[in-house]
């Protein structure tokens, strides 16, 4: 990862940048709207729904809402991982001094048994530079699978995060690699920050945003998002799972300390991580998010089955809880209504990946 | 549907012309390109592999593919049906008399099991219009639930053709709806032809078609598709299921006779329907189609999984045939080998659909 002291200010021009750089690279995904799920969306829940809920007994939300998914799940390797990774490697190519040392053979590494592992394996086999990448042995066979189907060099680790941190440090100290943290790093944020601003040029020529939603877990396409959108006018917020703890993010911006600490069995499997500093430095140090509300495991199935049977596009877990929180949730739909009026709000949603198993998939949604 | 003395003649720019009257209410689907995929599809198939086939002993072929995908599953209704059913409302409320004779009131009918009924009550409903479609019994409750949502009257049938035209003849007497076929009129070729018109708008400005591949059933959406690339040098394929001579189309074009019964169950089953009268004169009269491909049950099964798998994207069995053409057929192969040679061809595979239930699906690709 390039040294910090290289690294571009964490701006809206910085993305712009990023943009420039990782274009060649990566899909420009497409902007796909569905006037089922905006009427859906845009119709008040019953009073029966919010029987049980937090929000019982409360006049349900009218908001008028009209959606526009920004598809991640259809960027290279499925998910937006790909664009911080390939802005991460595109910067450290241009570190004073890193190719000159011998970086393009010693290459890069990470820990990872998710979307970032194969982010970053096909980051570097494009530049044609060895990707030393250390996933838990207990990692998916499919991942693994795909991971080692771009030519990265994988090393098995423990399970947990401090086995994981272990191993690496070996494989960077035996090959020389550069680290390429998945969230926890400006390159990488900047990198995430460019599907926000796509999606802004995407729109029709009369439409102009009101917010931004995306999922929230390291917090990297959260800022980056939040990067893009300032000084547009374009408010953001971002959307967690709240099993166990895992909204983290909202607890967080609502005492104003981060929390560092999550343990949680979501079913939104790549939303298990707090926020890091970095990110956390944009999203409440420069104010630039707004808020994050957090659903139900029942309502991330409930918003993947419509998007399946309604949208044609296969979504992971994590991919749904910003569509979930403008279904479900009464504060967030509550905001809208109050802001938004009759007029209503034009919310981009982001779906930050599709890599989930058929098999998987149907035990899901089933 | 228009009377024939009133439609437009069979031309490009009678598509485009199309187009301009059916944007406002259709999607702009976007054209996805893989680079997995273009991979597998330029790799030679093995010797092994070909053991079995009729193409056993011969050398695979080893052409140079690169693929754009019209995504028509990401259509309204998830099916490019959405685009002759608005183009065959539009135009019969430009008929003269049509509307005067409260043509608005007595609406229009149709009989289908599939994305056809849902296609013509979504254009009727937008247009305020009644929908009266006839329905086997036998027809999946999902897609008799997604007509009804479109808010049509839905007339139960027996499940044979004749079943189900003498019922939609009597729903026809007693309303005065006006019929809506689904393939064998040209305002429903003219706006199946729109599909293949925009892709050619979508891609980089350097990147030329040399060729389109689309499934082939009752043809409308290849002989649109053939219309819409007429002057314009691209060359127009046909693709469809072998199984129990669903492959009416190739047969046919090899003796110069239209076939016009065919008896199949195959997995493909948007695709069991011998090519009509009209678009046979476009297909075959006009010259307009080059050849037609066809692939087995499992060819059709392998590519849903690599697109489910790669893609991130929902594909009935019916919408893969052209890709499955590109990836296994070694007649088409081979013909990308002789004329393509190094350079290759930048073939547009149109998928037609993405109607499939999750457990469908999960059955299929298991």
């Amino acid at each position: 990862m390039a040294d910090l002291s290289t690294t571009l200010p964490l701006t809206r021009a910085s993305v712009q940048a990023a943009h420039e750089l990782i274009k060649p690279y990566i899909h420009q995904t497409p902007v796909l709207t569905n006037s089922t799920i905006d009427r859906f969306a845009s119709t008040p829940r019953t009073e029966a729904e919010l029987a049980g809920t937090e929000w019982a007994g409360r006049t349900p939300a009218k908001p008028v809402l009209r959606l526009w998914f920004k598809c991640e799940n259809l960027q290279k390797i499925g998910a937006f991982k790909a664009r911080g990774a390939f802005h991460a490697i595109e910067r450290l190519k241009l570190e004073p001094g890193w190719i000159e040392g011998g970086g393009l053979e010693k290459g890069v590494a990470t820990h990872s048994s998710g979307n970032h592992a194969q982010a970053v394996s096909l980051a570097a086999s494009i530049s044609k530079i060895p990707a030393h990448i250390v996933m838990p042995s207990t990692a998916a066979p499919p991942k693994i699978a795909a991971t080692r189907s771009y030519g990265a060099n994988i090393t098995f680790s423990g399970p947990n995060a401090p086995d994981r941190e272990a191993t690496v440090a070996e494989v960077i100290a035996k090959t020389g690699a550069r680290m390429v943290p998945p969230y926890n790093h400006p390159d990488i944020i900047l990198g995430q920050g460019t599907a926000a601003l796509e999606l802004q040029s995407q729109l029709p020529p009369a439409t102009t945003l009101t917010a931004i939603i995306t999922p929230c877990s390291g917090g990297g396409l959260l800022s980056g998002t939040a990067l893009a959108c300032e000084g547009t006018g374009i408010h953001v917020f971002g959307a967690e799972p709240s099993l166990e703890g895992a909204d983290d993010l909202r607890r967080s911006l609502l005492s104003g300390t981060r929390i560092d600490s999550v343990t949680t069995t979501t079913i939104a499997d790549g939303l298990r991580t707090p926020v890091g500093p970095i990110p956390w430095s944009v999203i409440h140090g420069k104010g630039l998010v707004r808020a994050g509300y957090s659903v139900s495991e029942d309502e991330i199935r409930r918003a993947m089955r419509m998007v399946y049977e309604r949208m044609k596009v296969v979504v992971e877990p994590s991919a749904v809880v910003g569509l979930a929180v403008a279904l479900f949730n009464e504060d967030f739909r509550g905001l809208v209504e109050r802001e938004g009026g009759e007029k209503g709000w034009d919310l981009g949603v982001v779906f930050s990946g599709g890599n989930v198993s058929l098999e998987k998939l149907g035990e899901l949604i089933a």
